[in-house]
């Protein structure tokens, strides 16, 4: 009889490293590594880095490790929903690693349908999200596959971690280490632990990779005007670009003004508060002229549906229901919206701020002459006592009967 | 027979100063006029200021006028209950003008009961948000009370009404026209009309009042703390100030570094959309860090519910209901949240930015030893995997019986 | 020069038959009167009385007549997606014209196109529902189209409006005058009016025409079954019936017990409060049916989140605005949801109640294996603490914290 | 050293009572039973059934055994505010169970500290929501109590437990046994188990306990007027009774009319749905009294808003949140609303139904001479066509731009 396959999210680091050897040990698996691309290496020379990834599984024990370049598919399947979404969790958090892990789920199962591995694996603690989007996303496309969570059932710390890989000759970096967890696609970049544990200091500026310190932000503006059509941004200074190249540009040249940065104090989905740094420089440029083009374009009544439902939007993302009934069915609403969102808006970069400096769109919803005081004002104004006196009529009869209580 | 009186809310401007002429030669009544100092000449000197506008409207015909300062009302009464819901319309505009309307027609309201009036009247046009706000106010307070609104009836254009004046020799002020429509008070500045009618074009330097150019700011960034005890922000940088005086103070330091512009496309009630410039330094400092601590300090679900009722809230102000029961009600649940809502929040204003550099409180909800990685963690793990199972436990029902529709 | 052309909504009563000459005399109009079958005739014999009051509007004036058979169009188009939505103004009533005004303002722009005809008109007062929601209607399928309302602005009273149809020969029926104001279609009846305005009465047992008097109702108990298909219900007993007779026939069978009957005190758009009475035997029959089946097929999270927007759905239909963009979304909201809701409903019908007797379905997600406390029982308790733990600890932590405040 | 005590929420049947000898066997726990009387036991002659109740726990173990009369503190603290809130979960049940277990977890922490007890325990399996609404109860007003949940941790079947509590004589009932799972107090009853777990069978009537079969039921309608004040029922035909007492009355009367079953699919917090029969004749009198006297006396922006926030409050309630600083935030939210809630509703009960047959208010909001159509008419129809043409505008320039797409 052979040994059960499992496929483990690899990412090369400490935990997932020894995570293959245990589960070998403990469980008696055959560990497939599945390493996923989703542009955490930068938009360039990642393809080198992944397979360094890839030989280091098979080192630890892997009996096969595989890499997929998930760059576009995240960008198109995963980002894009989130932009015409305007998704920020708490209205802030652009939802960096939540909206990766049910790529990255997907294609665990994906190889482990390939492999024909009955199992999957992720190397996440019991305290954070991501445990919840891995596990959550598996019931949703592969309610009957196992998932194991070495990590968090071992509950090894670190240190006693790497006393074990080395008994046992496992080639882990551990010189390299981070103070600080990070996690980074193409979306951003998020870092949590040590000394940002206290929500009073501000981060270190070591904590930041894809922004400059805004003492170091060029001493002049710079413009970028964004072209969406159907509320996905399609060209940069009328350069069109694929999603996931159109993000890292606009990423790269917002993060060079120093704009991006988030600092936070978050709800967790397993009931605790922490604190949170994100880098997102593309991300906030891009949500800031998604919003602002909508609303030029979106006419009131939906615009202001919309935004009520983002919360819940971003809300479900972040606690693991990506692949969901009602996530569908905010799809498709928020699909109906996004009909009507295309235009260019020319966003101002500069020390750390990214802001509209001007918005246009041929179907938007701006009237001149409707909006002007000037003379050529089309408004009606002698409708506006009727409407006045209607849109009160309710609160004058309460006035009359109930104002007093 | 005596003629019948009425109260105009008088700003000193062309409109209002013809207002008065044409109420009484059209309609026949005395004109009380009213100006109320909401904050719009500053912190200092405003009683000077104040009192040419009332002469100036003695001036054009008013049998009485009278000069309110209503600077600590404005910020307690109506300012405050704004910042405890986050008050922003559309998630951007601190709501300066709408803030003040009802206050002003209390003001009205109160002169006509003292001096006999049986109407009071104000100088909008048909085809903004301003007369929703006083009329509405009017009816919710004085559901008796007649409402002139001289300007809207009229229907005359400004040159027009130049010409009307002076051929009756009244002394409006011609010559320091601005291009814009400009209203002020202590939480900020709007401008409207002119060139700043063409979203596509930045609105040029000669707008802005109360915020240097970005190129103008120091090129030092600036620390501001701000402590908040039930939710109101009580001291600057550890010294105490009532609110009025500590918002002035707030939006003098943030305005030196250019922080508090505002550049949207708005939603009208009455069905148009505007573009609007505003400038609120301290309004937004304010809110950014009020709306941090409250991460801090507001359990999940409360949070979550709050940031959804903020929406209405907002839409429920501009839309000229702040006297009405469910702005009451609404009010009622805010004052519960923010019993939780007391601490510091470090505040960075750098070129433009005000960002969060740190928070802390005492009764906050973060918990270090839950939230660490560290040695000290007390978040019992192994609670988490029959959490995930049952949180997808319903995704999973799904998956198995209807995944594949 | 030949006059202009207008499409006039005719019922056959005197306010629309008067209205064809008053807008001939006053407005220069040829009228084109356009009367459209929504089921306000009962299922059969329609045909005959529509051509009744076609022949009648020619008498009265116009210069042409056309009837239209909208029954299954109003069913499939209209009634099809309050269904789906479980449209229930204010939670009680199922929208009855609301639900038809938008169809018959399309087919008015639909003949004024072919008879080329610039205008349209409708016989509604001011003070009611229906004027939004034929002119919003219009404004969103023709924005360039006029719309006249010639009763709203002639402001006529009822017997005035005799005497001037008698002075100039126009055939009116006044005789069979009922005290009551009905609307009728088949998917209800509404009536206001007369007695019906003391909210404390009871309506009299002559207001009500599509149900008997629960004295009358029979002894015996009646069972009905519904089949649903993606959220329509399509058969009754088995028998498989196009919308239109279904409703027609479940309203047959629901009346016939005296199911149906709402008596309530409503919000108007114009901003009064009116009491109302419907009936409406088959829709909520079927709308009963339909949330129960949801409840058996919805997974909980899109379940809570479309229960929160029904409210929303119904309050846009009711104030006009069924075109609309915020509708459209919504409606692509609720076709994700409906692709869930298959399977049959057991009604029973007694002396006016309408009751779910059981529900069925093979995509349900009631797993009794799941839910059973029987041997074959598999949920696992084990799990519960750890859910519960965590599920409890953002409290437990605001207990420590502020528990006291 | 002596053992360390704990508090038990005893019921009388099996499982609590072989609980509390397993609670010492296997924790070592003196046990000290509560059995709190929420009119379970009927109206009257519940001290005596209560007293047995009392005897029971001793003869099974207990050290201690105390009964609380929490009748009116039931109705006060957890019906009242649950009837301001239209309090139904999932529009349908309103919470009989779920609002009795925050009270019951009061009293036991209450026994706990007077008795020097660290820890109380509760009966409930891990599959149900009573768990929940024990354990964060407890960590909401008693953070650092331990809570045992000695069934659900046990596991054991019925069997088992009956053969170990003989082994061990202790005195467990066994042949009154239903084949139900029974839950009750003065707000309702609850039944789920056995042949109710096919929810496409009807329950049989040996189910139901207060109300009385449809063919039973009476062949005449009876009315009943219900006097409320500030939100909250007073009176019966005009008899002031205090809360617990009006629930009891109404309860019967109502059920002798076979009014209040209620049968549906139900979502668990614990992530299933269940099938339920809940039978609660006060309840759904009281609470469609309740909302018809809202719609006459609430202006409908606040009645708007209070409809979408009672299905939060009531899966609030329901997820055993109600000690939660939300909760708290809601109830402040609905207590303004009540202020306007004062008036009489004439209720009609025949046949299982409970309709209603009149309202009428002081202070209600319903305005004859604005609502009516005869010569009384003040409602200033001219007003309506401003109001409609803005009302409109959005969705017309809409039209105008976007209408195609």
């Amino acid at each position: 009889m052979t040994a059960p396959r499992l496929v483990l999210a690899y990412s090369g680091g400490l935990d997932t490293s020894v995570a293959i050897r245990w589960l070998a040990e403990q469980k008696g698996y055959e560990v497939v590594a599945c390493a996923i691309d989703v542009g955490q290496v930068g938009a360039d020379g990642g393809a080198e880095e992944m397979e360094r990834v890839r030989r280091r599984a098979l080192d630890c024990g892997a009996v096969d490790a595989v890499v997929v370049d998930a760059r576009n598919e995240f960008a198109d399947d995963f980002v894009g929903p989130a932009i015409a979404a305007n998704t920020l969790y708490m209205g802030k958090y652009p939802l960096v690693s939540a909206l990766s892990r049910p790529l990255i789920t997907r294609h665990l199962v994906r190889v482990a349908r390939e492999t024909g591995a009955a199992a999957i694996g992720h190397g996440c603690t019991g305290k954070g999200n991501d445990q919840v989007r891995f596990e959550v996303t598996a019931m949703a496309i592969a309610p009957d596959i196992v998932v194991e969570a070495p990590i968090r059932e071992w509950g090894l710390s670190r240190d006693a971690a790497i006393v074990w890989a080395q008994e046992r000759d496992i080639p882990v970096q551990v010189k390299t280490h981070s103070p600080y967890s990070i996690d980074e696609n193409l979306w951003g970049r998020t870092a949590e632990c040590g000394i940002l544990e206290d929500p009073w200091e501000s981060p270190p500026e070591e904590v930041f990779a894809r922004s400059v310190a805004l003492a170091d932000a060029p001493d002049e503006p710079e413009e970028l005007t964004l072209t969406f059509a159907d509320g996905l941004p399609v060209a940069v200074d009328g350069k069109e670009l694929d999603l996931a190249r159109l993000i890292a540009e606009v990423d790269r040249r917002a993060g060079a003004h120093g704009v991006g940065r988030i600092d936070m104090v978050e709800d967790r989905l397993v009931g605790i508060k922490s604190r949170e740094i994100y880098e997102c420089p593309g991300a906030l440029t891009i949500l800031t002229a998604h919003r602002d083009l909508e609303d030029l374009c979106l006419e009131q009544e939906l615009a202001q549906e919309k935004r009520g439902l983002e919360g819940r939007y971003a809300q479900l993302v972040y606690n693991g229901l990506w692949f969901s009934p009602l996530k569908k069915a905010l799809d498709a609403f928020v699909a109906v919206s996004q009909r009507y969102v295309s235009g260019e808006v020319r966003m101002g970069l500069y020390k750390g701020s990214a802001w509209v400096a001007g918005r246009r769109s041929p179907i938007g919803l701006y009237d001149h002459d409707l909006a002007t005081y000037d003379a050529s004002d089309r408004f009606d104004h002698t409708q506006a006592e009727g409407f006045v006196r209607l849109w009160g009529l309710p609160t004058k009869v309460w006035a009359r009967r109930q104002g007093s209580l």
